[in-house]
């Protein structure tokens, strides 16, 4: 089959690989119909995921078509159009037992850790997928939701409702501030209403990517880019700052935007995936009664947001900015890594 | 009167000063019973909270009875025997009609401050004192709780409730490392079983201080002194860590123990006070699922920590480890200072 493998910092290709093959009996051999890129795809081609070996497939997002099942499956058939969550899920161990399948200690990949997917095991970019632990970690596509509306499904949706909304404890009537229109950011924006808020303001130093967050679910759009914006953001609450605020960019400047900007007795949710540690000043926050939470997403809000996207009540459909056929994964690649310049959200690739 | 008066970095006096008066018809005015030191007034006196003025009288602590009250009070009266809460609660502004007596907006001391007394308003290392606020600020004594019991709900008791166990979010089941032993810390371990928690782990530089704790209410105690310490931790989990780590200390280097011992999808609950920053390696944490909490004490559980004491149901005669009469608190503050050698608690003048 061809595959997207990554062959150590800044090199990648469109190889002829083999194809996957049931190796337990819980696999399950997935055909890719739509999969599509990921920030943190781009990190791993930078060499900054040095737990990604040289030879690996890559992707963690994708819908396909059951075409063969292991011996302990019996809830999935050939045929069935499936989307692949992208963290495993044993379904057995303590972790996923209480929904935290970030951490299932099932043993593919490795223990503990739930992302395993184009990352300790070869990922989705391909024509074919081998995916462990099938019937925990895979849903059922509904009728009237295509494989390019689902494969949002896969990470972004639950990642911006389960680390952004639900850990950054939304409630109804809240301010929402979400630091980062990116996919992510957009699809806090997307799912911050679920929980109740009132008003959801979008962050971003690029104007179109704060405004395009308005068709997305955010009531107000703020440019961070010029002076004069936290005034701007403190304006729309009653001057105390945002009940909530959610940092979905990843670098120390964002995250400490994040902290200036919550309320006494707010939330910080950080959602963003960072790369170095940040200062917390702890000599003056100690006092504001704030809780900072962050981590990985666990897709157990999958089929809660499933059942949504199905009844079209998330903006799915916008995500995707461009579609390419899946051979023209490189284009697609280059398409989303300027996306300054294309304005790219998601890229599908197939669907 | 006679009042215990800061007068600047290292300097502190037993001084006569004029008796305090109603200001407000919301005022009330208490003579001290039991008053008691805390360690942030250790702080104001080595000059470490400059919003605290020179000639300022200290104590956020104390249980008294009512000898005046302003034209608008009608439910205490002359005579009643009262526990002071060591934050202001005006009752009537958005953060205390939702709890968050921390961030009262009410324009006494400082709006936006919750804690005034013995920092922006004289406080209750003193004959008398007047407390602002004083329906929704002062709670009943109950009969059978002695005024040096009393005391330890003005702020210790729910401090560690409030911020280590709420805030923390312990759970049935759950089990608890408490890193520091002083006081406050023993009002987590004392308070930690109301949610449920299986077991309290205890931990301390000082052997004393950490066996103490089991007196408390800690199920187990952790000399953090030498090397293994963390295996000796790790070894009362499944292995992953604690579910819940309250930082009781306020140092970067107890913070670090905090976030290095909580398991994936735990919480790390910060009660110690903070001078400086501390590093938060966001590279390792973002994808450990924890959250981070931080807060001053509200006090709104104070009417329920109360019940618990009257019924005999939490260790609050134990905390009171040296008594003296209200005119020896220079003496006091020496065995307090000194705790190292004295074994000092909590020090109890009057009561």
């Amino acid at each position: 089959m061809k595959a997207l493998v990554h062959h150590g910092a800044g090199h990648k290709s469109w190889d002829t690989v083999p194809d996957p093959t049931i190796e337990a009996p819980t696999d399950v051999i997935v055909k890719i119909d739509a999969t599509t890129i990921c920030g943190s795809d781009l990190h791993i081609l930078k060499g900054d995921v040095p737990s990604v070996a040289e030879g690996r497939v890559l992707g963690h997002e994708g819908v396909g078509t059951v075409v063969a099942t292991g011996s302990a499956v019996s809830t999935l058939a050939t045929g069935d159009q499936v989307i692949i969550a992208c963290i495993k899920n044993c379904g057995r161990c303590a972790y996923c037992r209480r929904g935290l399948h970030s951490h299932c200690a099932g043993d593919e990949g490795a223990p503990g850790m739930g992302w395993i997917l184009g990352h300790l095991v070869h990922g989705t970019q391909a024509e074919y997928v081998r995916v462990p632990y099938a019937e925990t970690s895979l849903h059922r596509l509904p009728e009237g939701v295509t494989p390019a509306e689902g494969v949002m499904l896969s990470d972004i949706l639950p990642t911006g409702f389960e680390i952004g909304v639900r850990y950054g404890r939304v409630k109804p009537g809240d301010t929402v501030a979400v630091i980062g229109a990116g996919p992510v950011g957009l699809a806090v924006s997307a799912t911050a209403g679920l929980q109740g808020a009132a008003r959801i303001i979008a962050i971003d130093i690029d104007d179109h990517r704060a405004q395009q967050a308005l068709s997305f679910g955010a009531t107000h759009a703020v440019n961070s880019g010029g002076s004069g914006w936290q005034d701007e953001v403190r304006a729309l609450t009653d001057g105390d700052g945002v009940d909530v605020a959610v940092e979905a960019v990843g670098i120390p400047h964002t995250f400490a935007m994040a902290l200036d900007l919550v309320r006494p007795g707010g939330n910080v949710a950080n959602v963003g995936v960072h790369g170095k540690p940040v200062e917390l000043p702890l000599q003056d926050l100690w006092i504001k009664n704030i809780a900072i939470s962050m981590g990985l997403v666990n897709t157990d809000t999958l089929p809660m947001l499933l059942r949504l996207v199905r009844d079209g009540r998330l903006p799915v459909d916008r995500f995707a900015s461009h579609h390419f056929p899946l051979d023209r994964i490189l284009d697609a690649y280059d398409t989303f890594a300027d996306a300054a310049k294309t304005n790219a959200l998601k890229v599908v690739l197939g669907g």
